[in-house]
């Protein structure tokens, strides 16, 4: 049996694989929706341990599950069967190989921690600017599912901050492609095949990202507004009125800020059906940031646009106001009964997004609880609904798929995305095979054909290799 | 002959071929160094013609040679060989099929000129911040080559700029990704594919672009210092005191300045070794922008990182600095003699990069006439050398080689690229693939053999097909 013979040599590797008792540690992930056992667990600690275990599986043609810090939302880095795959963890990956302050440019491993990589980044007077939800996740795994966040607004998705990577490939060669620059145009550009990839493509061991000044100065505001109209009105003022220094602007609906203050009190006196957190931040401390900032909401005030705003008095304020903003996401995935959208608009199609999915939805289930919230400067609105109290979880989960086929329907037939920064992994690969067009699912599989002929790269993931599309056009006549 | 019946067939699509005598229009680029007469020349209007176009060539097994703007610099848009490519102008698809001012988008096709989406952007007070010297380039060609210019250290190169592509693919199948939005995280990411390849993937027919808001302030500095490393120094200084508002930083030598004057009024009084053109630009007129911009320069002059230095008073001073930095590539674009470099190295190893190479250049030819310009911010410096005027033409081109070998070790040593922006096109496509890596190479003909496995596409361009590495890991093993 191919698979006895492969943990026979997977144990010659490096520390081998994990005691078996463990595997179900690395079974499921931060959802509890996806379980899949893993063959074996392997923890490489260089990219040539790395090389080995990828030749070997290749060998017994075993597909290879890499995993990061377990955080993603769409069950990327969980086995689709039990014992049919080696999960390949990079945590043990963690070396900062180079810090270049001049350049404002950082190497490091895979397995280093987004928010080990923040702090470094702070340490020597530079922002990496990207900020989200998953606190465990590792630079590897931001960069195969190109996360998104809060900052995105201004500093663009994962994909954005990347300027070289050293993979390893599905035959176990290494690309190195480390040592780019922010101008190379000789030939394709290659890293953009692995990022966001989800690992179908090849594992990402290093990557060059890069940095960016410390900000001098910071500005945190909380602004009550009564339609998702008015808050795309605000948008715009702030784009036209202090784009550079625009970082953050993230969206709230009355529920999602009202359900999860767990005690805090509200930021706002009165009560508003939208809530907007706004920062903005400047490099240089001469900029009259926060006047700036009043000026622009004291305007959109007094046009009617924004019915109230507070800007933070200090860093624990601040910080309030985070903790509001970022409990909702961590409290939505504590409960495991809650249907979560990740769907993107244009952004002049967000506020018509809302009126329709919010229609359809009532439809469906007259008492849901809509918990909406998210990125609207890029689209980007974490369309939730959750379990009414008085609802029984069974009867609840029966609307699931409805509800998120209205959502996603909305968000398709306003020529938006079935997601917008989660991914594909196997929670949406084949609702995207089904929306997408031909001629794209084509090139995908081309694509992933080519790079992995084995087809052991995070199989059913992402790219659905098993449908052909009746109305495929295959690319080579 | 199968060319003779691609002639009829081309005949019955939209405006047929050329006339024959035109064909030569179409045989050369602006550098006038690289001639390929075309079998014939297709001008298509639509996306559905070049459809038509690309399959009937795909059916004779006949290459195709898009061509824009003919500004680019390494022979990408020139067939290698004589009456064996079909050109294919975009000239004709100019449309601006929509443009969106909420989301800041605008979707333009391939032969709208750089110049014309520049002024639309204007025109609607929102700014498309791609320039750079190629005055009649159009936004296909832009995207195909992933320009870059003198504002990327702020908004990137062409490649940052884009949301979505539609691709008329090698077999004729048309690639509609166009509707994409800043956050999609759904599979791959198939433009890059095509954006940078050069034609050799698949013909760019239209993109979606990011608009960006109108700067409300602009100031225009022009500055000398004694050496390299100070513009360096500068630079970092301008990053951690003005980052966001930087959109050029631009350095010349002596040599340049001074050559290519033309009679104009030199920006500063006293002699100096380098020069630089920065510009800074503010969305919000609260901005103390140009106190901000003096007191940095203050310091520098201070700290001896700064000779001199001049902000423009008014519009017209402006016009005349920019007049000086883009005479530079236009006049080296005159001279056929002239040796132009592309390198790039990483910020930090600029200065290194000069001195070692002015060492070797004068090694090779004493009185070498340096002319040195570029885009310090990127590491990019156009490394150029020009005849000594008490020297023949001929005996000049015998140094050609050996100089731009000098120029390119010298990157390749302080571990740079041999093509930062221009591409690779003819001219370096052999070079790139002696000195890039076998699993990269690999990488790169993996996809071109997978995208256009009849090698129709723009072939002998970018990726060499032809010479397999003697120490090349196959993907597929």
């Amino acid at each position: 049996m191919p698979s006895n013979a492969l943990l026979v040599t997977l144990g010659g590797i490096g520390d081998g694989p994990l005691p078996v008792a463990d595997n179900e540690q690395y079974a499921a992930d931060a959802t509890k929706n996806y379980h899949g056992v893993p063959l074996a667990v392997m923890r490489p600690r260089t990219t040539s341990e790395l090389v080995e275990i990828v030749r070997s599986c290749a060998a017994a043609e075993v597909s290879i599950v890499p995993r990061g810090g377990n955080s993603g939302l769409v069950g990327g880095a969980v086995p689709v069967d039990d014992e049919q795959s080696v999960v390949v963890s990079l945590e043990k990956m963690r070396t900062v190989r180079d810090i270049d302050l001049v350049s404002n440019t950082v190497t490091v491993e895979a397995g280093y921690l987004l928010v080990e990589l923040q702090e470094l980044a702070s340490n020597n007077n530079r922002l990496f600017p990207l900020r989200h939800a998953g606190l465990s996740s590792q630079v590897g795994g931001n960069l195969s599912t190109n996360a998104g966040g809060t900052n995105v607004i201004r500093y663009g998705m994962a994909r954005n901050l990347v300027l070289g990577l050293e993979v390893v490939l599905a035959n176990g060669a290494v690309w190195n492609g480390l040592n780019r620059l922010p101008k190379d145009n000789t030939g394709y550009d290659l890293k953009q095949l692995f990022l966001g990839a989800e690992g179908t493509l090849g594992i990402i061991t290093a990557a060059k990202l890069r940095l960016f000044p410390a900000p001098k100065l910071q500005r945190t505001a909380w602004i009550g507004v009564a339609s998702c109209a008015a808050a795309v009105d605000l948008l715009s003022r702030c784009r036209t009125e202090l784009d550079e220094f625009l970082s953050t602007f993230e969206l709230m609906n009355r529920n999602a800020v009202e359900r999860y203050l767990n005690g805090r009190r509200a930021p706002l006196a009165g009560s508003h059906e939208w809530h907007i957190l706004v920062v903005v931040t400047a490099t240089s401390d001469r900029i009259p940031l926060e006047e700036t900032l009043l000026d622009v909401l004291a305007q959109a005030n007094a046009d009617g646009v924004v019915e109230d705003a507070v800007i933070a008095a200090d860093d624990q304020q601040e910080r309030t106001l985070w903790e509001i903003r970022e409990g909702i996401p961590a409290a939505l995935i504590e409960d495991p009964t809650c249907i979560k959208g990740d769907t993107g608009v244009a952004v002049g199609a967000v506020a018509e997004f809302v009126t329709v999915t919010d229609a359809g939805v009532r439809a469906l289930l007259p008492d849901a609880e809509i918990v909406t919230f998210g990125h609207v400067g890029d689209g980007n609105i974490h369309y939730n609904v959750v379990r009414p109290d008085s609802m029984e979880p069974q009867e609840f989960a029966g609307y699931g798929s409805d509800i998120m086929r209205v959502i996603e329907t909305t968000a398709l037939d306003l020529g938006g995305t079935i997601s917008a920064e989660h991914g594909l992994g196997q929670k949406k690969m084949r609702r995207f095979a089904d929306v997408v067009a031909a001629e794209e699912l084509d090139l995908m599989r081309l694509i992933k054909g080519a790079l992995d002929p084995l087809g052991i790269m995070n199989p059913d993931k992402l790219v659905d290799m098993r449908v052909p599309q009746a109305n495929a056009v295959p690319i080579q006549e």
